[in-house]
């Protein structure tokens, strides 16, 4: 699975301000000399485990087999909470034990998981605040030049390893309608919600659009050119979860709507007029 | 043209806070996995075409001969606007076709210029609103691998191509005064105009400073150090236009002064006492 | 000292919106095509000489020997400050002489010191207001490619360099207290003090807490989960400074504290009950 320039992929919490994912670089570039670093991103909302989670899950499949991937969204870091490697068919992934792989258990099979405890897969001296430097940088930077993953501690059925479901949709009345949530809004203010476009996708229905608080009902459109500047629309966003959005407008602003807010998938019979 | 490892260099306004601008480099990491990715900036104002088309073309020579370019800021996605890889005598360039490449096309020879139609050359499953991933960094990965450019679409006349020019400045009195416009201001509040130092090279004129709004004139100096903490300046720029800042202030907030207001560029004959 | 892919750290007050950084690295990568660039930081605040070169110090030795940084936080940009190249026993800095090196220089042994002057190791045309394009890139660039530190200008005393020191903790009564500082705040609202980890060490002492203004004292834990959420504490952080945060808040704000407030360090016999 090594790769002549191994690809390790970085997702944190950490923000940019600091010199911290620097540091972890500094960490990789001395184990893994020939590792290139990408950043998924270090933009996740502080501690936020499930937005890390989706956004992971939702990325994971535009990389490369063979990547391995570091996830540090860590508010139990220094407390008793495992450290894991997990084994995908395709990539691994460096996280801590807390739900944040959660997205990638679900879409992907799982081919083994191993805690990581040796300590001479780590940095010497470990601080109690830090393990992305400590012990998930250098964990995957081992990985990266090819050690195998039962090198780093002992295997761990992954069907124990903490799981944060998204949000569960309900239909009520049997697949006319479907009850979510908004799950998170990127920074143009659009929102990513818990309907995946499958749903649009069973036999003889077709999607209206997604009544909002309020009432507010928004109509599914193909793309943003279908709406006049201003006005909202629902699309299958890029990532298969349909999406609100405000064409040239700020969707989470101009409908003052917000992560775990309700909302209401409406579908109808195919034949039915628009 | 081709280097043993090839360059591509990246420009949106995606922002950082989100997984965008990560899952654009594991698309390019799949195809060319032996590409630098090197990125310009993701912090163009969103939408702002004009902007974005100005930091291209002022950066552009910075980087080395045979550098590919994928510029990312599209209001249109999903819309019936083309896609283009232009080639200049020194690079190549792919981006929508919205005028994101006018300075670019002012400031060099354009070689060729093509459409991006070839469906083998994009992710095969496309979304309506992020081409970003699915056709731009797709084309760009292919190129760095050393793909003809014509692989791509056809061959496209690129007087076609649209062009957001800078505003133009005028001259009502032949060379002793322009009016012009401020392009617009850095993160330290530094305001670019659309005054170009040869402005200042003309025979027989030097500049005296810029009038701003409320009638402020700004000296020009040489560099920040000749005026005191505190008090504004004009100077010649990194990047060849004169610029507007305040010593250790945000000029922006200090002058009260924004994008598009208009401003007045002060010469005078060159034996003239200042 | 050279590696077969040299790598150029960089840090600055930049920031990421703007298009600078991007042209730094474009000019590396014309000069130094196969060197690797890792982003330290460029979220230093705005000219803020001090807390550029603690988070400097404190990130060098987390990367490889050899490395060469470059670090601009560069107020003086334009006026007589020298340009230097500093040699530590590790790795190579390149930097302005204002202070931003005091950390590294004080945490290194010094092998050597070199103004840049050689034109020949920067752009041929240079601006007055960007030397992290047209010197300070260059000659990081030169450095990863192996020239010889002494090609880019005289040898310099390093003991005439400009330092910055970090605030001196006092102890008034012998080392049972120490007055010192808040060194800076980041991103998460941690407080940063001038506190090392020392100090707990010393034989027949253990600390007790932090006072901080209003008489609050803030108890020294391990790790955050020894305290509820919403409670502070002090902990070793794990830059070897003691850190105050506040569990799940951020401490800056909640105690309304910020760098260069005065704090008091409580020591106390260790033999005394807790």
């Amino acid at each position: 699975m090594q790769q002549p320039n191994p690809l390790i992929v970085l997702m944190t919490d950490f923000g940019l301000q600091d010199h911290y994912v620097g540091v972890m670089k500094g960490v990789i570039a001395g184990i893994s000399p020939l590792a290139r670093i990408i950043d998924l991103t270090h933009g996740i909302a502080p501690q936020n485990i499930l937005q890390g989670s989706l956004q992971l899950g939702l990325s994971a499949p535009y990389f490369p087999d063979g990547t391995v991937f570091v996830a540090v969204v860590d508010p139990g870091v220094g407390t008793s909470r495992n450290a894991i490697t997990l084994v995908t068919e395709k990539q691994v992934f460096v996280a801590p034990d807390n739900g944040l792989l959660s997205s990638v258990m679900n879409m992907h099979r799982i081919d083994a998981c191993y805690a990581i405890t040796n300590p001479s897969c780590m940095l010497a001296v470990q601080s109690t605040t830090f393990h992305g430097r400590d012990v998930f940088a250098p964990a995957a930077a081992h990985l990266s030049n090819g050690i195998d993953p039962a090198t780093l501690g002992n295997s761990v059925n992954p069907e124990h390893c903490v799981r944060i479901p998204l949000p569960e949709n309900s239909t009520p009345d049997g697949g006319l309608s479907w009850q979510g949530k908004i799950l998170y809004a990127d920074i143009y203010g659009n929102l990513i919600t818990s309907f995946t476009d499958d749903l649009l996708r069973k036999k003889g229905k077709k999607a209206a659009g997604i009544y909002v608080k309020n009432g507010n009902f928004l109509p599914l459109r193909r793309t943003y050119g279908e709406v006049a500047e201003g006005e909202p629309l629902v699309y299958r966003g890029s990532s298969g979860f349909l999406e609100i959005a405000v064409r040239n407008a700020n969707a989470s602003q101009s409908l003052g709507l917000k992560p775990g807010d309700n909302i209401e998938l409406k579908l109808k019979p195919e034949n039915t007029q628009t």
